[in-house]
């Protein structure tokens, strides 16, 4: 077989990793693996929808490479990232006698990419683990950078590490299978990356939509820049990729993990921060409603529409960032294609943001 | 105040850090965690029984150096070291508003310390932390390598992380509150590092029991080597140190955690060891009965006399060990004062020592 190249590299000196992009790429994933020097057993972690579409097609690719697999499905959907899970997956492996030369595969979407990243940063004190993301949201975004989480019920994400991936197969056709929605949801991180750095990207996807492998590796690119400079979001530098995310954040623990998916919380939450940024940046009214018009194009949600109090919103928030003098530290926008950390918002912005987001 | 000197220093690179050793000096923990640079409010960590010992001083010492704290108790005890109380200490982390500008101080014995090492390792993706041990297990072990674990039902310490802390504070008086059998079974780790690497200090305990001050010293420069050489245990160096832990682990694991205590199990595990060493790497009879000889010294259980069928046992090593073709990667000693990894080691070896134990 010709030797494939990958499309981005990661370059985090000794954790430098690639990213192979490319349609049917997903029967590559045993050769890739051997490819970068993994040698155990491999610990297959999914979801049993994910398992239905490309379970056979990827244990097939992993055997055929010569390595020995087991299987471990959870229930698709946010709440399995939770400690109930990481247990019932750990016993797993343990049951399957998962040594510590093994390493741990993550195939599906944003959930299985953070859950099994942490089965593998904590299954006999840390395994290599490689990412097989299935959906846009994990192909354009989560599935690179290393950060790995479940939820609490304080907030998202409150559980993780930062343990980076040895090699990431993203198949640009494992997509297609996904509802409507869950594409769409992908799209509001799209969005994010024209929005925070790149706004011929923002102009493009205002024009139309170009193929996912173009998107997927054009995000990539980005998300690598961030993670290079700032792997572990000590500088701020990696912080700015959190646009939108704490208000999404606050809305997916208000309204029960797995209401509103990750990605169209992240849009109301994007919503949120442009008025803000209006408000405390000197963002344009255009621009805010450029930013609005591009996210109601890929039907992602400007509105509020459940029915959830403000205050409960705003507890979530406070249970996951902290207040200085009433203020909190917050990524705006002062215009497109730029962002920068503010501690100038408060939490009476807050509490207008998400009134507005309700009107 | 005079400048405190750290007694030992564990050489990691940018991951070096002082180990103090000493009477009473759990009253500077505060001042050595400001030295350290630590800046942010302070999490403790500690069970009941600890906390009415020792939880004021420690806290008075924070509080003095300016930190904030809050305070996280779980019940005393190997049954803590579970994701339950995973669980139940980072929400109460989460609830206390516990940033990751903050720190973590492990204050108790080796359960604490496992746990809220772990704790530390995945609350908001990793904090600094402090160990405060109060026991002779962990004074002369556990707080010194950064090995962080819960336990599943399938085997000990099978989930956790290498996360080593920031500064450890080992004040020398606090084991005098500890019952008898928690003070003697400090002493298996102690008897482990003479019999695996320090023929001398086996001596000397043969004749009488140096000063607690001076064993935490000599051990925590053995373990420091240790670790330097082989930090996560890659090389097969730092696996010397778990001579007796196979056996001993598997004893844990077979009678309930928290029937037998570590230091209990891993006396029982040498005494194991020691009989296989004989069969398999030459061990002389005349030091196999030093050892046991040494270990009842401390009162501490060299015959199995729970009823623990051999086959519960057996199956417990099996689920944390792996055999390659019937045989195991166990740590044996030729002679006192050396010890080799070999693969020479069968299932019949283990049956055979197992049932030596309950004779």
């Amino acid at each position: 077989m010709a030797p494939l190249q990958p499309l981005v590299t990661v370059n985090l000196g000794v954790r430098s990793y690639p990213v192979y992009i490319g349609n049917g790429i997903i029967f590559e994933t045993g050769r890739l693996a051997r490819d970068v020097g993994l040698r155990g057993q491999a610990a297959i972690i999914t979801d049993e929808t994910v398992d239905q579409f490309y379970g056979s097609a990827l244990r097939e690719s992993i055997s055929q490479a010569g390595f020995k697999a087991s299987l471990h499905r959870v229930p698709a959907g946010e709440r399995s990232k939770s400690f109930a899970v990481l247990e019932t997956l750990t016993e797993s492996l343990a049951r399957a006698a998962v040594d510590r030369q093994a390493f741990v595969v993550a195939l599906g979407g944003g959930v299985i990419g953070d859950l099994a990243g942490l089965v593998a940063a904590i299954y006999r004190r840390g395994l290599p683990y490689i990412q097989v993301p299935t959906t846009v949201m994990a192909q354009v975004d989560s599935a690179v950078g290393g950060k790995t989480a479940i939820n609490l019920a304080a907030g998202k994400n409150l559980v993780g590490s930062f343990h980076q991936p040895r090699l990431v197969v993203t198949d640009t056709s494992t997509p297609k299978t996904l509802g409507v929605r869950e594409w769409n949801e992908g799209f509001a991180e799209i969005i994010k990356y024209g929005i925070i750095c790149d706004p011929s990207l923002f102009e493009q996807l205002e024009r139309s939509t170009p193929p996912l492998a173009e998107l997927v590796k054009r995000c990539v690119e980005i998300k690598a820049g961030f993670v290079e400079r700032d792997e572990q979001e000590r500088s701020g530098e990696r912080a700015l990729l959190n646009f939108g995310h704490t208000v999404g954040h606050g809305l997916e623990a208000a309204a029960g993990y797995g209401t509103l998916l990750h990605g169209e919380a992240v849009s109301l939450g994007m919503r949120a921060a442009a008025l803000i940024s209006m408000r405390r940046a000197g963002l344009q009214t255009a621009e805010a409603t450029r930013i609005q018009r591009l996210l109601e194009r890929y039907s992602l949600p400007t509105r509020l529409t459940l029915n959830l109090p403000p205050s409960r919103i705003l507890e979530k928030i406070l249970s996951d960032k902290k207040f200085i003098g009433g203020k909190i530290r917050f990524v705006v926008i002062p215009r497109l294609g730029a962002a920068q950390v503010t501690d100038e918002v408060g939490k009476e912005d807050l509490e207008w943001a998400i009134a507005s987001l309700a009107e």
